[in-house]
């Protein structure tokens, strides 16, 4: 194996599958980034075993040379090494593989060896079934993973929510995520021949938002038996499912409310999240709201021993019984609004012990619940 | 006490003397802010005990009124929330204490209360005798303290080394910081009145710099029996000094060199950096530097699991013996190189198991000295 390559190129293709590989495997040869020179290209993949991440250099690139591959081959080398020393090397990167693994790196007169390992020891790639598919626009895709992947749970013991429920019906993508305190639900008109309900790990579509994010055109879904994959012109990234049957969130959701009230999104999150600078020093984070005198929002919250805050909030509208208290951990509060774009929510309380159901107003796709704490 | 004052104001007043609060104090009063209203301004002080900052703010900044006094008085208040409410409020900050030290912080419609500490229970401030000064720009004073700060000693048990010598004498300060493997020593003439040696902790001057960058105009210093005082316009910094006695170090400087070379920093640095990615994984963090052919530079280092790197760079001169081998610890190289401005360098090498002599070509003022390890 021995290929020349523009050093961006190979540095942003080694940076890309690095998102993948973790620095904390027992599995000596998942600290490498696979390299696969062929006829056409190269090809770089990372793992942590949950989640590949590949991607391909072409010869090309808009009419500029940027790889030759002299001999085909494969290796796996050390990512950490890799990227450190092709992000320190002038353009020209000359790589060359001896039989015995050792991998040779030359560039303007810096000549290093890393020693490598047998790319055949390296775990296979899912294949992938182009039967059935979803094709979603990447900026879309990524805007529901940001407004439901906060709110799965990171406690491993109940693995499914860990999850996001991605569920595909009718040319639909619905997406929910639950912790079983707060729940996102966001839903997407999309094309589609995939139909089904699968729960992928919040980990693998943080990842993919991150990596994705400056991807224009679309992102295409496939399923094989135990992976999800996305894949866009320049990056694939498979993730493993989770087994097990995701809980009806839909029916979680109350269907009468006492109290409706309309507020600023921006007012409310920064309201709560002074609020939160002293419920932090309790055990729940526990941030008070309170309406009064029917038109204003009272929110406060306090710490014995540092102190104390509360502020008053104009409400746009209030419908219903116009008394209610309650509670609730200001950091879902805080989650909940930032994954909000549009200027005005709707806040509907059935009550100070029932979850309240927090809408965009003028958005009917994206709803969300979250469960008060008691207060004693 | 109460008064009323900008947001801004107040907020950068706070962030500044935060600075040299520790958050791992164990005396109580410590993670706090002293804030005094007199008649004329709004004095704030931080502490870590060997550290005071204070800072004023005055009625009026720039014809505009920032600073209102209403009644003058003292008070201690938790700087880690002060800070991050202050951060959160709209502009205008008023502040008022009742009898109980609790201080109550409003800003259009958001009450904050908090616990505070009587004033009369936080660490006297030293005295500050004006006689003999030293009065330096303070652009100078901090590119000074950068480029020797960085090679004080961090362990503790010889605590003058953890510590920088500042060397009054005859309108010259002299600089030196060194943890016996390496040395830097600056000088630069000055106007003062201050003769004297003094030792002042690495951690001060490195508050110091990172604090007054922003700083136009002249730093004043004092000493007090047991403070050096940094003062300018607007902030002044006490830091305790250290006892003891420094060591002879313009003394370690040795006389006779049998090989010197000259080379481009910005390049050698390049190189050292490379080198150092192989070089970290072993014990000593060794970097080889071998004079070679009589005008080049080979740079190299290697560990035995991970791999090897070498490079050759040119050598603009190289003057006397033309065969030298030598090992340093590749930090001290890189935090040498990276002190110095100058776009040449001259390294001047007694022998492979003696300390070498960097200079910036064309500046007399900056010297370091940085001892070899062995190689076996």
């Amino acid at each position: 194996m021995e290929f020349w390559v523009k050093r961006d190129c190979f540095y942003k293709a080694i940076s890309d599958v690095s998102r993948a590989i973790s620095l904390k495997t027992t599995i000596p040869i998942l600290t490498g980034i696979q390299l696969i020179a062929s006829e056409e290209n190269l090809t770089l993949v990372g793992s942590n075993s949950d989640i590949f991440i590949e991607t391909n250099i072409p010869m090309m690139i808009n009419n500029e040379k940027v790889l030759e591959i002299f001999e085909t081959g494969s290796v796996v080398v050390s990512a950490r090494f890799l990227i450190e020393i092709v992000k320190k090397l002038p353009d020209d990167v000359h790589v060359k593989i001896n039989d015995k693994k050792l991998v040779t790196i030359k560039s303007d007169g810096i000549v290093t060896t890393l020693n490598g390992f047998y790319a055949d020891e390296y775990p296979k790639l899912p294949r992938m079934d182009e039967v059935a598919s979803a094709k979603i626009p990447s900026s879309e895709l990524i805007e529901l993973i940001k407004q439901t992947t906060f709110a799965v749970s990171r406690n491993e013991t109940k693995p499914v929510l860990t999850g996001l429920n991605l569920l595909f019906q009718e040319k639909q993508l619905t997406c929910a995520g639950t912790n079983s305190h707060r729940l996102a639900i966001r839903k997407l008109p999309i094309e589609a021949t995939l139909e089904g309900s699968y729960i992928v790990p919040g980990t693998s579509l943080n990842e993919l938002s991150k990596i994705m994010q400056n991807e224009s055109g679309h992102i295409h879904i496939y399923i094989t038996e135990c992976y999800i994959i996305f894949k866009t012109n320049s990056l694939i990234l498979y993730s493993r499912l989770i087994e097990g049957i995701y809980p009806n969130v839909i029916g979680l959701i109350p269907k009468d409310t006492k109290t409706v009230i309309t507020i600023g999104t921006a007012q409310l999150l920064k309201g709560v999240d002074r609020a939160s600078l002293f419920a932090t020093e309790g055990k729940n984070n526990r941030v008070n709201i309170k309406i009064e005198e029917g038109k204003k929002l009272r929110i406060s919250s306090n710490s014995t021993e540092v102190g104390k805050i509360e502020e008053l909030q104009n409400l746009k509208v209030v419908s219903g019984q116009q008394d209610l208290s309650i509670s609730f951990d200001g950091r879902f509060l805080i989650d909940a609004l930032k994954a909000i774009k549009e200027e005005e929510i709707q806040l509907s309380f059935g009550g100070s012990m029932r979850p309240v159901i927090i809408e965009p107003i003028g958005n009917p796709n994206f709803l969300q619940l979250i469960s008060p704490v008691r207060t004693y």
